[in-house]
This record gives structure tokens, C-alpha cells and sequence, in this order.
């Protein structure tokens, strides 16, 4: 590992960032942007090759829940790492099998374990403008080419990228600096069961000095980024209690106490108009963030504006206008309503109940054992008994207001590695030399990867490194790939394999 | 027509009702209970067969968009009709047909038009305790004993009643004191756009000296009902729009605002915690209840406290306690909420948008427009732009908060007859002999016929009669008919032919 040097960065002073970087200045020079140059020599040239080989991995099916199909992904994936020279086995655990691979072993290198998941959100294929999700379409011309298809960016594509910029590297007659492990799960979308379990069976196979977990959308200024956390997640399924079975709403209507309503006057009590939540004490133990700490977040490009346009929406949530800000705070959000029925199937009714389906995005400080009893005690104190189950007709007669929070299986705690983390700075350094210029770093990614438990356990810290790009309609219809990002992203993978 | 007498009633007069009935002493007696008796006894004496000819007209499909269907249901009317020795036809319409009836005319009878209907609401088949809806299981006992079905009670069951009525009335060697018309509407659940229309083809058919419409709960009591008039209806569709399509909860949590938790602070604007809504202006044009309408809904048996035990419910609206008064105002019911998903398809997005399926019953003081334009206000009141179809571009990026409020095709207005009104009064008469006491009298029925501009184009009065079990979960799941109240019915129609 090269020595560690505090280095002023040119560009980034001007956004008063001090970047503290490992690096030598031997390698500030054999590596800076000439390796870059030859890792995109090398993509360029072989683009069809890299696209075929992404292409055929989302022509196979990815819901964790599709047992033959997820089978038929690690199958194929170990026979994908195989031919590019690592060595590849499927790990089988309590639930979905893992792939796990290595470069053969070179003594006195760091080691660093990649972490991505082949596994994909369900789909509602009707509301896609291909005919199968998992036929891949490519649209669009030029930097904007994009493949259309379940998993193109959440979370295959990296798998992909970094074996081409493994090869990259071996094209231009050199090899990485750092052993490479690369650890594939299968069920990250549906939270990842099994993966702190497979740990004490398989943990000589995943020790490393750091994990890189290659997840989520890149800054969408395209530049490298990485994060030292992400947001935790619970989700809860909120539900007030109508009448029995739906009332005609004529003969009942201002006289039975509509459930809807009350699901919407519930909501409404739980946030301010700016969007802060109101629920009270839902933001404690989260520390005003230092001047330091503002000033990361300041360093980071500011694309809402762009984001904005891409999302169609004209302003953020007031109480939090900064993006970057915004993420280092819980999140209450609403993810779905039902109540009855929308559209032509719609009823005159007083409908039986209304559920709403909540998630929460947690941050370190707050914990989901936390947030959820703050909640319940928030809907208790708008009058309601809360209820387990349906409630029988003697909890009917004898309480005016009824609701039930129920709570998912899987809990997912935040985790935020220190940004002075010393491997997680020789990361950094070399992107800095590849690109010549800091990576976007961000504090906490919004999103979640199920990963705390996991990190915890291994007991080797871990960076997040998002490469896609940031519209890519990730869970939802029309996920899709931009495929300039990614071929850059091969360029960043290539930087952390060359420290 | 006998003569016009104002008798005081000794049992409604406890609750401060002055009768004002039309009746002769002569009548009075050769009528009074011997009459309903009759009637009783050829009711339990041809249960089965009555009950058979109900359950063959409930197997029969009858969503009035199955146009296949809807025409077997007419034919097999038609036929049913004329087995009974009435003049049966079928009255080809720009929509589903109506079918008719008529008893031979005598001279000198006034003349009253029955009308009910034979479509039914849709299904969600796989809530009901039965394989199909449409095929009829009979559950329970004894008094309690109920057929289940689409449309048992709403609208098929009156029709069977109807018949029975009259052939109790030949089989005692009577006849009706009343030339008796019948119309059956094919496409009430879908608002009856042809009923209308069809009236300068059919008018000479359709003339009559009161309308009575068999259609609705009758009071929980179990006392014959009748109703002068009934609330309107219109639907709209509320949809708050969020991002161009979701987005990733946690990577723009706390920054996009959530369009479900807007639809949500929007729907809790427009009602305070009472159930009152808050709309400006909604009540406007509604008079005070003036001492002798409030005698009207004071002599109304208050059956509350049952009702919400069945509903299983602890308290009704704050603002509404008394059904009968909650009924004469309008209401702004939340009849459905949807919002991408809830449950096992549920994803950790910012959904794109929320919808809430409104609808409004209206009084005869509160036009649609009225309400459709407060409300319109009230939203646009809360900071939001209405768009009348999905935004585009530039839309989303000038406007803040963007909503659609869309109107539905039909716009039900409401009706009431006077409650003096003679003929009106000849039916309370009847009923109040058969029965040794006055029927219920409604000032307003709570739900809605489409039957206001029906009513305005035949130029004569009508009520309504509502005679099925007022649990019948019409318009849901589990639709039943309670074949005791069921049998009354028929004495009750009864008392109507032999006014």
C-alpha cells in the first residue's frame, strides 16, 4: 500500500474541501490519466463483447422468489467468471445460492472484496414498453444509448463491468494491485436473508481488508463516486379499520366513519406541509451536522436542478432542498395506497378499510426499534387503538378509532463507515489520479443495501461505490442502463483494482 | 279514490306525527289486518315456489356492460311476466332494454308505475363465501334464513315480490284498486343512460298517477318504509401527481415530494375530525330543518345502535350522530385510494401518482356543479394547479403542485316529493291499515336511483318504497336477501295494489 499523503486538491479547494488521499507520487504518475486512457482504449475496442455478454445475464429472470431462474443466473454467472480466468463457485446457503470468485491469490496485497447481487425487483410487465422485462431492449442514440431491462442497472451491470476492467488491466500487460474477491448475492432484494448466516460457513473465502459494494445510481454529474454509508430500511403496512365489509355510501354516507378519510387524516398529521416529519421525537439523536460534515456535502456537485427536470417535478420538499442534505435525515414515506377500488372497478361505498404501505429510511442514528415506537406512540395519540390482527367484534363495539401498523420481516439498520477511513482513502487517491480529479463523495447514499449485519460481522470496513446512471428507473418499469455510464464505470472499477 | 280524511294515528301520534292519510271507514275496515293476513297465508303457503322463481332469475348474470347476459335476463322477465297473466313486453332501447308489464286496464282506477330494476353492481367473485355470485346458496335459519346472490336484494327480489303480491290479491278473490304498470331497467348500477331517452318512444305506456320505485334497504325495523325522494350522485377521480414515473425511496427520500402523502393532506383538508366537510360553501343552499321535518325524522324508529353493531362499528361520525339527519345533507365520501402497490407487490418507491375515487351524494338543495366547483376551488385554495389531463413537460416544471380532478360521465341529481303530496298520501293510508300502524316515512332515502330527471320527464310524483333487509351488503361482497323480510315485502306491495 503507498504511504498516506495529505494532499490539496486544485479543484476541489474551490469548494473548500480538503482531500486527505493516499497516494504516491510515483504512482500519481505511472497511473494518472494515461491508465485511465488505456482501460477506455480497451472498452472501446470491445464494446459489442461486453454489451452481448451483459445482454445475455438479463435475458434470464432475477426474482429472488423464481427459485429455477435464480438457480439458472448463479449457474450461469460461475461459468461467466470461470472464462474470465477467476476462480468461481457457487456458494450454496440457507436460501439463494451466493457466487463467489477471486483472482488467484498474490501475497502481500490488500484484498478487497467486491459485493453485488443478481437478484432483481419484481415486475409489473404490463406498464413496460417491451414485451418481457427480461428481454432486453436497447433504445435511444449515441452518449444515450440505454438498455432497457429488468436489472440493467440494480445490479448487474457492475457485475459485467468489473470483469472488463479486470481484463482491461491484463490487456495493457498489467495486474491489479490488490487481490480481488467478488462475493454475488441473490436474494438482495428481498433483503438478503441468508447472507450474514453463509458468513460463518464460508468466512475464510470472504475476509478482506476492505468491501467495495458496487450498488446503485452514480452521481449524475457521471463522475466516480462512492459513499461511506447508506440509509437503513423498515416498512410497515399501515391500516385504519372501516366498517365490517364495505357500506353502500348512500344509504351510510355521513353517518359511518369512512376509513379512507381517516387513513388520509392519519398521514396527513405525520408531516408538515414542507415535508418535515411531525411525528415527535423522530429526528432525535441525529446531531446537526458539523461544519466538516457540511462541507462533504457541500463538495458534492449539486445536479437538482437536472434531477428535477429528469423527474418532472418543479421544486424539492421545502424542508429539505438539498438533496444531499435531505439524505442524512429518516425518511417517512408512502409507497402505496389501497382502499377498495380506482377506475372502472370502482364502488359506491364506505370501503371495509384503507391500508397505506409505508417505508422508512433510516439513518445511523436512528434505529427502526426507535422510529416504529415513535410512530405507534404519533397514531395512538391521534385516538386510535392499535390492533395485531382484524379486530374481533367485541375490539369493534368498544373503540371508535381502529388501526394496525404492521411491521415487515426485514429490518435493515443504516451504516456509515468514517470518511477518514484510511482503505477507503486509497481508494479515493486512485481515482483521483485516474480521473484527475476527487470522486463525488457522499456521506450517506438514500438508498438501502442490506449490508449493515453483513459488515458488522465480517469486521473489515466498507465504501459504496454507485456506477450507474442516476435516471435509470431502478424498481420500477422501464429500468434501463446508460450505456456511456457505463462504459466509465469500467474505468472506476479498473482505478480501485490499480491502488 | 276514497275520500281525503285527517285522522290522528294512535301510535305515531306519541311521536308528535300528525297522519295525514287518505282513507275511507268502509275500507278501513273490510281491509285492515284481515287484508295482510290474507296475503300472509298465500305467502306461506307457496314459499317455495316463490323462493324457486327468485333463485332461477338470480342465476342469470346481470352487469349491465354483459350485454349477452342482460338480454337472457330481459327474456326470462318477459316470460315471467306473462306467466303471470300480465301484458309483458320488451322495450328495445339506445342501451340495455327495458322490459314492461301491465296488469288489462280497468276504467275509472288510477293508475300507479312500478319501477325496479334487474342489472346488478359487479364482483370481486373471489371475496364472496360462494364459488359464483351468481349462483344462489341459501345460508342460516329460521327467520334469519338468507339467500345469497348478485342482486338478490338489489334490485331482483322486488320484481318476484311484486308478483306474488298480485297473485295473493286473485287467489283471495280480490283485485288491485289500482291499475298496475311495471318498467324494469336494465343498466341502473351504470346509471341508467337510456331510461330518459326512451321515454318520448314509451311515454303513453309510462303514464301513471305515482311512480313507486322498489329499490333500496327498507328500515331496519322491519316496518314497511317509504321514501319521498333520494340524495344524487356524482363520482370524480382525485389524482395528485408526483414524479414523471417513481422513483427510488431512498435515493430521493425526503426530496421528491410523495404524491400519496400530498393526495392524503389533501383529502384531510376537505373534512374536519367530525366527518363535517370543510369545503367552502359545501353546505350551502341546505335550510335549517324546519320543526315539522325534524318531526318527519324524529318519527323515524331510531335503529342506530343496531346498525353499528352489525356494521361493527363503535360510533358514527361526530358531526352526523342521528342517521336520519346525516342523510340530508351531502357528503364527500372517499369510495377508493390507490397509489402504485400495497402488500406483496409493494415497492420502496415515491410513486408516480395517487388517485382517490370520490364520490358525492347530493341533496335537492346542492346541484353537482355547485359542489364540483367548491371543491375545484378548495383544491386549487391548497396551492394546487388542475390539470384536465396528465401534464407535460412544461407543466410539471412551472407548477408546484399539480392535481386532476375528473368529473364522472353520469351526474345524478337528487329528488324529493313533497310529503304532503296526495297520491303519496293514499299509499301511507293503505299501509297504515294493513298494518295497524304508519309505515316509516323518509323524508330522503340516503342512496341514489337515477331516477331525478326520469321523474322531471314523466311529470307525475313518485316515492320510493325500499323493502329488502337493510344488511344485504348491496353493492359488495356476500349480497344477500333475508327471505322473512323478503316474504313481508310481498304484503307490503300488496297494500299498495289494494290501496
Amino acid at each position: 500500500m503507498p504511504e498516506v499523503l495529505k494532499v490539496r486538491c486544485r479543484r476541489c479547494c474551490a469548494a473548500g474541501v480538503l482531500l486527505a488521499a493516499m497516494m504516491s507520487p510515483v504512482l500519481l504518475r505511472a497511473q494518472s490519466a494515461d491508465f485511465g486512457q488505456q482501460v477506455s482504449g480497451y472498452v472501446a475496442a470491445h464494446k459489442p463483447a461486453i454489451v452481448a455478454e451483459l445482454t445475455e445475464l438479463l435475458a434470464i429472470p432475477n426474482v429472488a422468489a423464481d427459485k429455477p431462474n435464480i438457480r439458472r443466473n448463479a449457474e450461469h454467472l460461475r461459468a461467466l467468471l470461470t472464462r474470465h480466468g477467476l476462480q468461481a463457485e457457487i456458494l450454496e446457503t440457507t436460501g439463494n445460492p451466493l457466487v463467489f470468485a477471486r483472482t488467484p491469490p498474490r501475497a502481500g496485497l490488500p484484498t478487497v472484496l467486491f459485493y453485488c447481487h443478481y437478484d432483481g425487483q419484481p415486475v409489473d410487465a404490463k406498464k413496460w414498453r417491451q414485451a418481457d422485462p427480461w428481454e432486453p431492449v436497447t433504445r435511444g442514440e449515441g452518449d444515450d444509448t440505454r438498455i432497457y431491462a429488468r436489472s440493467a442497472s440494480d445490479d448487474k451491470a457492475p457485475i459485467v463491468a468489473l470483469l472488463a476492467a479486470n481484463d482491461a488491466i491484463a490487456a495493457a500487460g498489467l495486474a491489479p494491485t490488490v487481490n480481488v474477491k467478488l462475493i454475488l448475492d441473490g436474494e438482495e432484494e428481498a433483503s438478503s436473508p441468508s447472507l450474514v448466516p453463509a458468513i460463518a460457513r464460508y468466512k475464510d473465502r470472504l475476509a478482506a481488508d476492505l468491501m467495495v459494494i458496487l450498488d446503485g445510481p452514480g452521481h449524475p454529474s457521471g463522475r466516480p463516486t462512492i459513499a461511506y454509508g447508506a440509509r437503513g430500511l423498515v416498512t410497515l403496512d399501515l391500516t385504519v379499520y372501516g366498517p365490517k365489509s364495505g357500506v353502500h355510501s348512500g344509504n351510510y354516507g355521513n353517518w359511518i366513519p369512512n376509513p379512507a378519510m381517516r387513513l388520509a387524516s392519519l398521514l396527513a398529521s405525520m408531516k408538515d406541509d414542507s415535508g418535515r416529519v411531525t411525528v415527535a421525537g423522530y429526528y432525535d439523536g441525529v446531531p446537526p451536522l458539523s461544519a466538516a460534515e457540511r462541507a462533504i456535502l457541500d463538495a458534492v456537485p449539486d445536479e437538482g436542478a437536472r434531477m428535477l427536470a429528469t423527474f418532472g417535478v418543479a421544486a424539492p420538499e421545502a424542508a429539505f432542498p438539498r438533496l444531499q442534505e435531505a439524505l442524512q435525515y429518516p425518511t417517512l414515506n408512502v409507497r402505496g395506497l389501497a382502499s377498495s377500488f380506482v377506475g372502472a372497478n370502482a364502488r359506491t361505498i364506505i370501503p371495509d378499510r384503507a391500508t397505506a404501505a409505508l417505508d422508512l429510511r433510516l439513518v445511523k442514528e436512528t434505529s427502526a426499534a426507535d422510529l416504529i415506537a415513535r410512530l405507534r406512540a404519533h397514531i395512538e395519540a391521534q385516538g386510535y387503538h392499535l390492533v395485531d390482527s382484524d379486530p374481533d367484534d367485541a375490539t369493534r363495539a368498544r373503540y371508535g378509532k381502529l388501526a394496525r401498523l404492521a411491521v415487515g420481516d426485514q429490518i435493515l439498520e443504516a451504516f456509515r463507515t468514517p470518511v477518514g477511513d484510511p482503505r477507503a482513502r486509497a481508494v479515493v487517491a486512485s481515482l483521483t489520479r485516474t480521473f484527475g480529479q476527487a470522486p463525488v463523495q457522499l456521506r450517506t447514499l438514500g438508498g438501502t443495501v442490506p449490508i449493515a449485519p453483513f459488515i458488522d460481522a465480517l469486521g473489515f470496513p466498507a465504501i459504496l461505490m454507485p456506477t450507474v446512471n442516476f435516471d435509470n428507473n431502478q424498481h420500477e418499469e422501464n429500468e434501463n442502463l446508460r450505456l456511456s455510464t457505463f462504459f466509465d464505470s469500467i474505468v472506476t472499477i479498473a482505478a480501485v483494482l490499480r491502488q
